[in-house]
């Protein structure tokens, strides 16, 4: 058991009472923590504070909870720092799901040029993070979840000393839906998953030490279209019964795009714009529970799941307890298509000296092509988000599956830049180049 | 000296007297050479061959002349077999040309669907001369320009013993268009040219020893658009000034894909019915050059560089006469990116051994995304047309960077299978499985 | 709490009552579990497998004890196949150990020309085995002992479908040495090691989630060489001291070859010769324990560790508990040196589905030619021995970094197969080739 | 043809005649080229320089030769730098070829401890020559034939901008005495010829476009032993039966080294003693012959072939005639066993634009360990070479394949660097560490 001291970058999110379940669900592991909770908004980190602390009390565990708005105060002398905020907040996710569908690509926070513009007001800030973490806590571990996840972990490998592991909970969703469909617990799963985050394939699928894909399959072969799971699952299946092997439901936004745009155009809301029609009732409901002794705000928004898979990192690597999770992290030969340095989301041994990958071997031949493509538009995602150049930001765009079409990307990324500016400091709005300034 | 025989399969293609010119223009490394020119078509074959020998004759050139329907006479104890056939012919090619634009992709006989389905017509033809080559001139080296060429390689070095190097002149045209921008003699470039056939990057353009990419490119980066050269040069060029790497101006149908689309579907007719309503003019003028004593047929259809450059990668074998030559064929290790027997196009010396590639190095990373994902494409693509199995010329389509979406590959799939039936023997009609048969 | 059966080749050797006080300590996780002792010498069996059902009955521990002289019988149904035979004995051995030190080699029965007739002599029984767990108990693992394991894994994993998994304890001596040295427990090592059996390097020895082997090295760089321990672990020191990683400690016989031969040759008797001559006194004391109700065998020859890691790595599988072992088999990118295929010695993570190599890197390159030069060996050492090849066999000398010349190479070969010849059936005695067989 | 600049240091060398001689068969493409002959023993220089001034005046050849003591002057503004210098001379030749010989090793001025401190000595005047190069003629291509070739090549690239391509004439010798066995002009041959320098293997070798290695290899194996050609082919015929592939003779040093070290125990002088024995009369020839009117120097010592390789070689570049050569420089993937960086020995084609190497795919299996082990030693060799450090030194040695022992390492080591102390300047002498310095 070891006391540890967490500081929790985005602690006024609404994520925060499903994190806190975590920590009170792996108290054992971590009895005489602190948790330190920081946000720039002080008036949601008040409330999630307050919720935070009262929900530990209730539970009887052990755990220290600090707020402030100072996040030097909050990294100093971390043993982990959590990273769980959203530049732009909300409104800036509605506008990476509005601008693309205008010009007729899907708008997601992570996929296309949603996610690019999420990457570039993200990854600035996570450096800063980055580098205070090197001053004021050159030991600590940075458990990533700010998206997108893989882009965010991968410029701090590059551009910094401090230690990081990214994480995304998507696996989750994934495996459930699997699980339902074929009758078995979900926690049963080993799977050999790998690839790019939210662009995995998972070629083996072990329950109790046999690999039980080949039958699911099989199965799965048998059954007609219109007898298919719905929603995300339904696509997913699809490609499943395609190529054999399990692809995340995010692939379906590659494959299926025109569809899935067509629908994004018909919703009335987008998922941005939904969840900040929620937004009030849900605070109301938080400020409600904040008000009680016991405090048990609902799952809706930052459940247990979400919260439990960091808090289960965090276990494993400060008791030293080596288990096995899937991670976002350098390469290191674990999946054969890419170079060591390269930074993939893979199955991974975790222990307090940090993720281990385990070797996958090659992805499927018929699906190599676009997740190779991913990834270089990756590599030039990272350096614009960087850099800020308006040109290498084109090259990514130009390097992207979904647009790659020059005027299709160089529309999009003009009004995006426009839109995001005040989120975008790095990059230089003096002139407008017209030739490569590479 | 040495005198061969050489056995041109496609002997009654308009591109005839252009690839005799060529031969004409060998004739001293070549002497007492014997071209036997085979085609189904016995109409255009004699007019042809007609030609042919009155062409080699006011010359005074020491060819002999063949002509014949059946394909093994002529490849029986040939040393070349000379491939430039097209099954399906122009109209075959005008519906690659017509169905992809009609569902909003490019249509192109080389390019995205309209190139699987040429492959899927010529592969199986190419396959079953491989074999007559293997029995009847098993020491021959197949010369191919049947389109797509990099494909119809790949299937041969695939599928079968007989040696084949593949041939496109797509550079002559390319190289020729940066020597009038730049003011230099083209015949003095060696690029260092590689990539796929009609995908390739060319990262050092060397002249009299010296690479002169770096200074085109910053003067390219002065110019404004506006003064760019027309035509597919000047796509070429916006991407050379964006990535400092000159491009085959093929690409310009994945980087302005949507651009192209639209002039396309503006323009009054497709290549293929352009070339179709001039051709009764062609053959006219080639009947009336055919009635000559001294024939010379215009260089319109066929002219001198396209058959020039086959003539002369068989000189360079037949004389052992080592030299370099753009070639499509094993990588062994040129190009960093691919495996050794991954089929490229590349630079590559040819002598009586064969070619060996020169190594290049990687391809530039912000462009080499979309080339893994093509090549990834073209083995699906390659075993769709060897297999004639409906869901591998699916996933070949899933993989491709210009489809990739289901709905619009599935609608496309089935109306070019439909309307290219009777050219494609291999695929089996009875049943539409709904399932995967992998 | 898995109930299983184990199949144990090897049944009457004296490593057995160290075996089956491993499967005493893990009793919890295999109650009612079999353990099929076979061996061809049917009184050493008697002896062992009396002496097993004993201390199995004296600890309480529910284990049926069966005893067979008959290999098919033993190995039908089973859920493991543990194989620990020596083919030859212990008089073969001492021929490992002695003609190649007549020739100025190190004779060891595993590195070197004795570890390649070992090799010989036990890779055709071991493929006979894999065979008959292909027909017999196709489900099984075979958990490999018999030396040189890593050369006997590879030959049934490129020449059987059998699934195997190659042991060796050696890491558990080495790291105990360190541990001594440093005071630090040796369990709580958890060390980066890898490489090939008997030739591995730790370039990570991590404690509690630290790296400690800059600083042990950093401490052993300040010690002269007179005040290291004695024994195999000061020629380890040595190199560890020179390289900065830690050396398998037989690596001596390379780097310290001279010496040991020269020791070698002064001792009154090699290895095998000491056991051969203790041996009478152990099975003396064998018998008098099977004599009596509670068995207490000492821990001499066969003692705990060594049975207890293959008791664990079956626990690990047959309740699908994930662990991380020292095991021998495919690399899977686990090595940056090696190729998927290439069985190598690595930390991996053992469960029910086998064995997941974690990724290591590379070697340090100041030591990685030696062990590119191993991996060469043994691939054609394999080869020979699968073959029974003289040409083969003379290859693999050659290829040998202690061997290399082609006098020793060719006089060493004759003088062993001849000396072998009863054990080595896979070999043609009729002529003696001068030329190449290949 | 053009006319450049060739500054020759090592000007006073007794290769000169030879080198003149080619310069004179090449004398169409470098007519009006000057030769500035430097070197640091003005006797031998002004020697040298009358020759090759009468030789080039007897044969008409428009080649202006200079002769100076000054390297900077004879560098500045030269197109070519020749440099064939031997530091230390025949003396330091001696000892390397005599110190190893009392430790049980072949002493030879490239392989071994001897090439370890040929290495050692030629490195440093080498680097300081290639950073006059970088300020005096930074276009200028350093064309190497000072040994170890490989090794100089490679700490050039490593450590300087300039440019540089290593050339050994090993090949000519070999080749010939292949040719002259099996009747066939060497110069007819066209081989895949790679590996590292003195440790190359030839897996085909063309004559008019076809592999004749496989018949060659059939009608060497119908031979007895008794019947092979001597000399050094009597061994390399040996190897090239047992392994199908053609050896460089130099390889016998390691195949056969017992026998070797054994036969130069034997003879009463090693090489560079018969050369210092001979050398007066050498000298006096050379006397002789300048002062004729048209000297006409025997060949004995720096022959025809040696030179006009060098010669060859320069005209290719001077003219940008690309041809094929067989020269020491970067991999750049054509020997897939290395990565593009590391120095190789390789046929190349040659150009104003450099050195590309053909790809050649994997070296044998069966001789590939020893080849990647020497790879990982000339690594070291250069990096002790640089740094001047006894600790890098040792463990180049340790790494070697004909050492690798640690007693025989050290005590190699330590008498070389005291024979050798006046030429080592890197070194520092101060003190005798006991522990890594690394």
């Amino acid at each position: 058991v070891t006391a540890v001291r967490i500081a929790i970058i985005g602690g006024g999110s609404a994520y925060i009472p499903g994190l806190v379940r975590g920590f009170i669900v792996a108290r054992d592991g971590l009895a005489d923590s602190t948790l330190a909770l920081m946000d720039v908004n002080a008036e949601s980190l008040a409330l999630m504070s307050t919720l935070a602390r009262k929900m530990v009390a209730a539970a009887g565990a052990d755990y220290r909870v600090e707020a402030t708005t100072d996040r030097r105060a909050a990294i100093a002398g971390a043993d982990f720092v959590l990273t769980t905020f959203r530049p732009g907040g909300l409104e800036a996710r509605r506008l990476d799901e509005r601008i693309p569908l205008e010009h007729g690509l899907i708008g997601q926070e992570t996929i296309g040029p949603g996610g690019l513009f999420m990457a570039f007001r993200s990854i600035p800030v996570m450096l800063a993070i980055a580098r205070e973490v090197e001053e004021l806590a050159p030991e600590a571990w940075i458990v990533n979840y700010t998206n997108p996840t893989q882009m965010v972990t991968e410029a701090v490998l590059r551009h910094s000393g401090a230690r990081i592991i990214g994480l995304c909970d998507q696996h989750a969703g994934d495996l459930a839906a699997v699980g339902a469909w074929a009758g078995i617990d979900p926690h049963r799963f080993r799977p050999d998953w790998y690839g790019l985050n939210h662009a995995t394939w998972t070629t083996r699928l072990v329950v109790d030490g046999r690999d039980v894909l080949p039958e699911l399959h099989a199965r799965l072969c048998e059954m007609p279209d219109d007898q298919l799971p719905g929603g995300p699952t339904r696509y997913a299946f699809r490609l499943f019964r395609q190529f054999g092997a399990l692809p995340n439901t995010y692939l379906r936004y590659y494959y299926f795009h025109d569809e899935l745009v067509h629908q994004a155009r018909q919703a009335p809301m987008t998922r941005a714009e939904e969840i900040l029609s929620h937004l009030p009732a849900i605070l109301d409901n938080y400020r409600r529970e904040a008000a009680k002794d016991r405090p048990d705000p609902t799952r809706e928004r930052g459940g247990g799941d979400h919260g439990e898979y960091a808090v289960e990192v965090i276990n494993a690597i400060a008791n030293d307890r080596p288990a096995r999770f899937i991670v976002n992290g350098p390469n290191q030969g674990a999946i054969a298509d890419f170079g060591p340095d390269d930074v993939v989301e893979v199955s991974a041994v975790v222990s307090r000296d940090g993720a281990r990958p385990l070797a996958m071997g090659a992805l499927p031949p018929a699906v190599a092509g676009l997740i190779h493509a991913l990834r270089a538009y990756e590599k030039l995602a990272v350096e614009a988000a960087v850099t800020g150049s308006r040109e290498a930001a084109l090259r990514a765009l130009l390097a992207h599956p979904l647009v790659r079409d020059w005027e299709t990307a160089e529309g999009l990324l003009d009004e995006m830049l426009e839109a995001h500016r005040e989120w975008l400091p790095q990059f230089r709005w003096e002139k407008r180049r017209t030739t490569s300034d590479q």
